[in-house]
This record gives structure tokens, sequence and C-alpha cells, in this order.
């Protein structure tokens, strides 16, 4: 069974034309979303330890780093996008598998459009092949593959780096065939690295090595042509279950990048529902917070396994502290990255609503379900039974969530009216003429004039 | 059992006055074998294709490419003399790992010497240090991580190019740990890709990826500190064996470049028994080739399983086959590179020679070791038996074979006089003040008259 080759000649014949609009308006959200994450998290010191390390060693100014004052290469750019993209945990998650799907890839596709003549509906097409090769290379080694211990993004991610940018370079059915395999043979990154700056570090690699798979066969740098199915290749090394249907059935029929999600809050998606349930009773009751006698909260036994964290003590601890999260939702009606901040976990205000969270287990909830109680200093008690939390499937963020998540996460950087302009221009992405316009507006004013 | 920050902490206290004089004279061997195989393979179209693909993103000229007139930033070069020192598979071999030490390191090693001031002796110290580590983590899951599908060239080399770079980088022992970390999650590469252009590019991609790492944790880019040991590292994710006290136990009093090896011929081990055979029968005996009416050889049945191809059409297959390669050393007395041209494999005097060729198999007999039997046209009959081939621990190449075979890669590229020039300057490492001094001469004539 030909999997890598017909996974390859799936890509190379796409046209955009045959994608329906609906894929291809989801596609878009998940560009957004991406966009809004890679540029807010511009600042973050992953971002600044890697430009510091690896920056005098970049090539021409080819391509922006999202948000930032500096030009680098289009591989050092890659790697710096995808690791901004991911270092707030709070971008797209692909469910079936848990990966992170836009990252690898728009992560490269975005300074490859500065460097070549791209249209807007390019970049989109290539976009969701990206996400399709990734997402289906998972869905056939998921979840064992996780379970041993690889953070399947960066895993998979670099074959949908590779495909998506061979798409755009226009790579023929052979080249497209070594693209995935120089990508496959790169495949790497370790669970181990949670919590360390490594973690977003495996989506950049992910996008860099794909593009850099990509432009070697370009040149005819050879590979093997069966990297997935080989005995000794992809699934059978690295995965202990393989099913290869996955991968090559319904090709342009069913696209993956139609069922993916968009986090509401920056934490563990465990916790979303909890959240979700003190933002509904906080806005439906008109709630400052300080009204809270008393939280109850019954939720399945993972929220207190990942996230029981009763006394966090810096910001990143507060993700996995589901006492914390609930009392910023009730006090700011948001869990964003700002709610995250080793100040928001040391505020006194905070403090005294985390301390009043109580959890009941209950088991028969599924993952995204959840009851909520709320005990007021009056006595009166609110109740809120979260049956899909926001951001899931069965209750996805709207175009309206997305926009407003988008403008928390950029606005600190360019913004309001920056950040409006940089907005619209990617929700118009399949107009563009020209993709790069997108990099361009995604910089500071400063480098903007600076440019000029 | 801390066996990642054991490893770091050993690399950054080592002294090169610790280190035994017979060490450090093997590790020059090493690199005089390893600088040979870089700069004779240079020209390859592996390494053309890797700079056509990727020579656009380089940044300042910063590193020679061994050999050759480019000069490109130094992450690109120990990529792309990671890729030519091993595309002949005419490089060192640590035959209890079967790992290929020197290159994952040193190509590394000699851009870094380009960019800052080092010499020769903290060149060849860092060197060392490389090739312990590597092998150190080679021996703890060989061989079943091999068997599995790894290249451990690859999967392990990228931790003795951190290790190395870091030492010459001067990382304390923290960034050691984290630098071995971002080593180890870039860990990939499968044996898949044996007979592509991807088999060369895993000890380089390693080399870059190692430097990569080293870079990084410099800047405080944070890791792992457990990335071998951890449930979710290395040695649980990608081998079913472990042993770790490989890695811990007698660190700084045993050396594992102590026990590299060289090829006197450019294929796979286990023909190098018959080779070494035919050779010596030939020079004992002044023969031509053309006396030869039979040869028999008596070998194990390895032999025939990886290399019992009868009728090699290009020059690569020549090399998976034992017919071919008696045939070339009985006719020129060497199986060098040139000897496995595609003019050669069908070159009709060595055809001739090689249809004469028979085998038996003798299983009682060890992989390097076997019976030739020639008989001439006159009818006499000449019989050689190799106990240990020559390059194997037991029978290692005298210094002046490593010059000879330094000589044949070389001088096609330097000529001889420039050739013996760069081969005196690397038996002279470590008394060199700019270990620098290695790569500017390794240039061809042209390249260093455009630098001047």
């Amino acid at each position: 069974m030909e999997v890598t080759r017909t996974l390859a000649r799936y890509v190379v014949n796409s046209k955009l034309a045959d994608i329906p609009a609906d894929v291809r308006r989801e596609a878009v959200r998940s560009v957004v979303n991406w966009l809004g994450c890679a540029v807010g998290s511009c600042r973050h010191e992953a971002v600044d330890c890697a430009l510091a390390g690896l920056g005098p060693f970049s090539g021409p100014r080819q391509a922006s780093v999202l948000g930032r004052e500096e030009k680098v290469d289009i591989l050092l750019a890659s790697l710096l996008n995808g690791i901004s993209s991911h270092v707030f945990d709070f971008d797209d998650t692909h469910l079936k598998t848990i990966i992170h799907p836009a990252g690898p890839v728009a992560s490269a596709l975005f300074p490859l459009a500065e460097y070549m003549p791209v249209t807007g509906a390019e970049l989109l097409h290539a976009f969701i092949l990206g996400v399709e090769v990734e997402c289906r290379i998972g869905n056939a080694v998921y979840p064992e593959h996780y379970e041993v211990g690889w953070h399947i993004t960066g895993t998979a991610g670099v074959f949908g780096s590779a495909a998506a940018c061979g798409k755009l370079l226009g790579l023929d059915e052979q080249q497209m065939t070594w693209a995935l395999g120089i990508a496959g043979t790169q495949s790497s990154g370790f669970r181990e690295m949670f919590g360390t700056h490594c973690k977003s570090f495996h989506p950049g690699r992910a996008a860099q090595n794909g593009l850099s798979a990509a432009l070697l066969a370009q040149k005819n740098f050879t590979s093997s042509n069966q990297v997935i199915e080989a005995k000794r290749g992809f699934a059978n090394v690295m995965s202990t279950k393989r099913n290869y249907a996955e991968i090559t059935e319904n090709l342009g029929k069913t696209f993956e990048v139609s069922t993916n999600s968009y986090k509401p809050f920056a934490c563990g998606i465990v916790i979303h529902p909890s959240i979700d349930g003190c933002v509904q009773l906080k806005k439906e009751n008109k709630l400052s917070g300080a009204e809270v006698e008393k939280v109850h909260l019954t939720v399945p036994h993972l929220v207190l396994e990942l996230t029981g964290k009763r006394t966090p003590q810096v910001g990143l601890e507060g993700k996995f502290s589901v006492f914390h999260s609930c009392a910023v939702a009730l006090l700011f009606g948001a869990a964003g990255e700002k709610e995250y901040s080793d100040a928001m976990v040391r505020d006194p205000k905070v403090i005294a609503i985390r301390d009043r969270v109580e959890c009941t287990i209950d088991d028969s909830l599924r993952d995204d379900e959840c009851h909520v109680e709320l005990t007021l200093k009056d006595g009166r008690v609110l109740k809120k039974y979260v049956e899909h939390a926001i951001g899931s499937r069965e209750r996805p963020m709207s175009d309206d969530d997305v926009n407003a998540k988008f403008h928390v996460l950029v606005d600190d950087i360019l913004g309001q009216e920056h950040g409006e302009r940089l907005l619209k221009l990617c929700w118009s992405i399949e107009s563009l003429k020209d993709a790069a316009e997108l990099c361009r507006q995604s910089l500071p004013a400063k480098a903007e004039r600076r440019r000029a």
C-alpha cells in the first residue's frame, strides 16, 4: 500500500476550487486564531532567547517575526513564529489527536509568502492541505504514539509544514514524496519538555524543518518514498498503532481543518467547563465577584488530577489550578494570558475567592461537562450546568468570540486600531493578491515606519 | 538517578590535561580520518543539492564548507560538513554501537572554531567529550534502539554535537543540561533513509541541531533537566533497552574515542576481510589480476546477506557486492571511492574477475574473519587466512594507512602538495593557536586566493 505517495499525489493535485466553502471558512478562522496567538505572544522570553541564540546566524532579512521589529531569514522566522504561536498554550486544538494544527503549518507559510509571490487564496489552500496531512498522520498513530511520550504537534506537524510549503513551491509528485520523507526523518519532540521553553520549540522546529524539507526536495535532495509506511519508517518506529486508512481514505472528501477548535481560555482544556460556568453566572447575575461566599464545582476526576494546584505561586502554576481559574473567571469574566500573570496569582482579591472553591468528583461527567454552584454572601444560591464548554465542537466559539480573543491578544502589541486592521485583513485572506500583506500588517508601527 | 546532569557536569568540569596522551592521539587520528572524508566528498551531489536548497537562506559568511569555495553561516556549514563527511560511507565507526562518531561532532566544531577564538587543543578536547557523550548514550540503548529503526549516528550524534559545542561556548552545568535537553528533543533519523541523500543528512542535521542547542542554552532557553532518563525522555521513548550505567560509570576514566576505528575500504564493513585478503595476496605475489582463474571465499552468511549483489549496475550497488569488491581489490589493490564508480562496475576487466568469484558460507567464522583462495591460470593456488581485517580494533590502520587514505580522498580536491600541508596541520592540531587555520587550509586554492 502506497501511503506516502498517495498523500503526496493528493497534495500536488488538489485544487482550491474543489474545497467546500465551509471548509475554507473554518481554515480562515484557524488562521485568525493562530495569528492572534503568534502576535500576542511575540514578546515572550522564549522568543527573546531563541532570537538571541540564533539571530546572529540568520540569513537575509527576508521575513517578519510576527509582531516584532526584527526581520530574519524565512527558516528562522518559521521557528520563531512557531514558538510564539504556541508558548501561551492558547492556540487551536484538533480534538481527535490533540495536535495544535496551525502552528507548524502557518508559521512556515507566512515567511514563505514573504519570500515568493503568493496570493492569499494560495496560502489558504496550502494551509488546508498542511493541516490535512499532519492531522491524518496523527489520526493514524494516535493515541499510542502520544502515550509513549511523543509531542504529536511536533512529530506530525513537520509533515504538515513540508506538505504546505511544498504546495506553495510547486513540487511535483516525486519531490513532494521526498519532502515528506525529509520531513519525517526529522520527526521529533518529547512530552518530557512540557513546562519548559522546548514545548513551544517543537511546533517552531516542525515548521522550520518542514520548510527545509520542501526546499531541499525542490532541489532533488532524495529521500525514501515510503517514510510513513516503511518497516523502519515513521509509523512502525514511532508508534505501536498504525491505521493507514486514516491517511488514505476520503482524501479530498473530508477535511480535518473542519474539526479544528479554539481555546477561549489560556489554560488546559479540562478546566474550561468550570471557567465557562463561572463566566456565565457572573454575566447573567452581574456579579462583581466580591459577593461570592462559596464556589462548589462538580467535575470529573481528571480536573483535579491535572489542575488540582491549591496554592499556585507563579502565573504558569495558575494554569494548573482550577481554583485560581474559577476565581479570575468570577472576578474578571475572563481567563486569558493576563489572568495567569505572576501578579494575578498573588493578588489577595483573587486568593480570597480561590480559597472558597471546593470540588466534588463525579466521573459520570464527560470531560467537557460540569456543574457550578455559587453561594452568595446574601444567602442566594446560583447554579449552572455546563453541558459542553465553550470552544468545544458542540459549542464552538462564534466569529465574535474569535475576534474578541484576537483583540485581547493583539491590542497590547499593536494597539486596538492597528489590531482591527490586521483582523479585517486576515478575514479577507482569500481575496488578497499578495499574502505577504498579512505579515507586513502584523508588524508594530515602529517597524512599519522603518521599513517605509 | 541523575543521568543527564551527571553527564553535563562531567563535560563542564573536564580538563584536557586529565585526558591521557594515547586517548588524545586516537582523537587526532579520528579528526584526520574525518577531515579526509569531508574534504574528499565535498563535491558529492548530496552536498550540491543541500547547498542549492538552503544556501539562499544562509546567514553571514562565517564558516567554510570544507573543501569548497562557498562560505556560509556556522549552522549551515555544520549541516554541509556532516553530509559530506558521511556520504561516501567511508568515515569512522564506533564498533560497539556502529555510530560514526566524528561526523556529528567535528562537523559542528570546525565552523564554531571559525566563529570564535579557539585553540587546536580546545577543539580537540571538545571533540573527545562530544564523542564520549554520543557513544555513551549509544551504548546505553544499543542494539535495541538501532534494531527498531533509528539511525543511531543521528539520534545519539545530536547529543555529542551539543556537548562539544557547549564545551567550546563555556556553558555552565545548568546550561549544559539544557543543551543536552534541547538536543535530545530533536533526536531523529530513520534507517529507512539508507540508500538516499537523507542518510548523510542525519549526521549533518545532528551536527547542526546540536550546535543550535548549545547556542540556545547559552541564552538560557530552557529544557528538561532529565532528557535522557525521564519517563517521557530519550531512553524510554526511543528504546526498549536502557542501561544508564553505560553513561554514568567511569566518566573521565575510560574514553570511547579510544575504541574508534577507520575504514580502509569505502563499503560495508562485512566485506572488509575479503577485500583485505585479496589485497594482501595481490601484493605478496605481485599479481596484476589478469592471472586469476577463480576466487574462492569462505565467509560468514552475513556477507552474502548484505553484500550478495552478483551483477551491480551502478557504483553504489558495487558497495553491496562482495564479488565486485574482490575484483577491484585484485585488479587495483584498493577499494576506495574510485573503485565504486559507475564506470568501474561496468568495466569488462572488472566484470571478468567478478564473475569468477565464488563463496562458501561458514558461520563458525567471526564477522571480521575469512579465507581467500585464488586459483591462477597457471594452476597455482594461493591461500590467505584473514584473522582480523585491516581497520578492526585488533588490526587497526597504522598512521601511514590513515595518511594514505587521506591523500586518496583529498588530493583530487586540493592537489597532493596542498593535501600534505593540510594533513600535517591536522596532525599538529594540539599545538595550533587558532584552530580555524584547519578550516582555512581545507579550502581549494581558488577560494584561498579570493579570501586573501
